[in-house]
């Protein structure tokens, strides 16, 4: 499958923030990373909830997350050369499954938050993910959305901004060189 | 495979907590729930990290968390007579896959929480994962740790205290009953 075919996640067309495909899901980089290295792995299929997806779906799911977080592991904890030092970092890996849960977009999404010594302590990593900052919805709705000028900038406004598609696309080049350097040396 | 089989989870014995088992993976009632039908879906093969399953065990574990929640909605979100009305409730799913993410039994287990409307608000759901109340490990600890008697009790330990066996018994046996209900109308 191209990486130029168009890809949507919930009603987000999402394309150039792609890394990695497979025949059943995607990964891509976040807008509104918790953590640097925050990314997510979506089944192609818009189904909202875990239990719509399909035993096939699943499987492809978590194996591609597992991929994704050995990838990262090289990116973040290991050295350029190393691949999958999974043992240097730590990984939170979450699904807000329903609304209840935090679920912004209603189109399954595995988060995956590359977790590091320090990172454990007072990040406030779910608060972050439940809150405005992990509102990934929010963050692509906010691409679209009217932008006011003539204001004084306010840096609490400054510091929650979605990321730019520059920053997005740099980063889902890198990750997409990495996970084929990954596949072809496995 | 008989539920009489002794199952370890960690270093742990947890045998008579344990409400569903496939060949590859079991579910278990939690000691401290951070939320009512927390549960845990667990692989028999002691291993650490997400990346260390095979794409058998990944598999299973994560349709028998399907499942798990199938039973869950039905438990506590759907009448007693609807199977799987998932879409009245909501569940966080999550692995804290490595130390820095709050792994505390280095035995791989994905989180199972149910969430309802209400519960998404001011319930520090992920706070009360990451902090002593979320401490699986340290609540099995615990459970063999010695006691000291003659002393006042104090209200927030007491308030923190493991749940009893017999009450972790009996949600396991109601589980345990449901999962097989559940299968036998599918």
């Amino acid at each position: 499958m191209s990486f130029k075919t168009p890809v949507h996640f919930g009603p987000f067309e999402v394309t150039d923030q792609v890394f990695y495909k497979t025949q059943l899901v995607y990964a891509l980089v976040n807008i509104k990373p918790v953590l640097p290295g925050h990314v997510l792995v979506i089944p192609f299929r818009k189904a909202q909830r875990l239990t719509d997806l399909s035993q096939d779906e699943v499987s492809d799911l978590f194996s591609t997350v597992q991929k994704v977080q050995k990838m990262l592991a090289k990116d973040y904890f290991g050295t350029k050369d190393a691949i999958g030092k999974i043992e240097d970092g730590s990984f939170n890996i979450t699904i807000q499954d329903g609304k209840w849960a935090g679920q912004t977009v209603a189109h399954v999404h595995c988060h995956i938050i590359p977790r590091t010594k320090g990172s454990d302590e007072g990040d406030g990593i779910y608060d972050r993910l439940e809150s405005e900052e992990g509102n990934v919805g929010g963050g692509l709705w906010d691409q679209s959305r009217p932008t006011q000028h003539g204001k004084f900038p306010r840096i609490e406004d400054a510091d929650r901004k979605p990321r730019s598609a520059e920053v997005m696309n740099e980063e889902a080049a890198r990750f997409k060189d990495q996970m084929a350097r990954l596949e072809s040396e496995q």
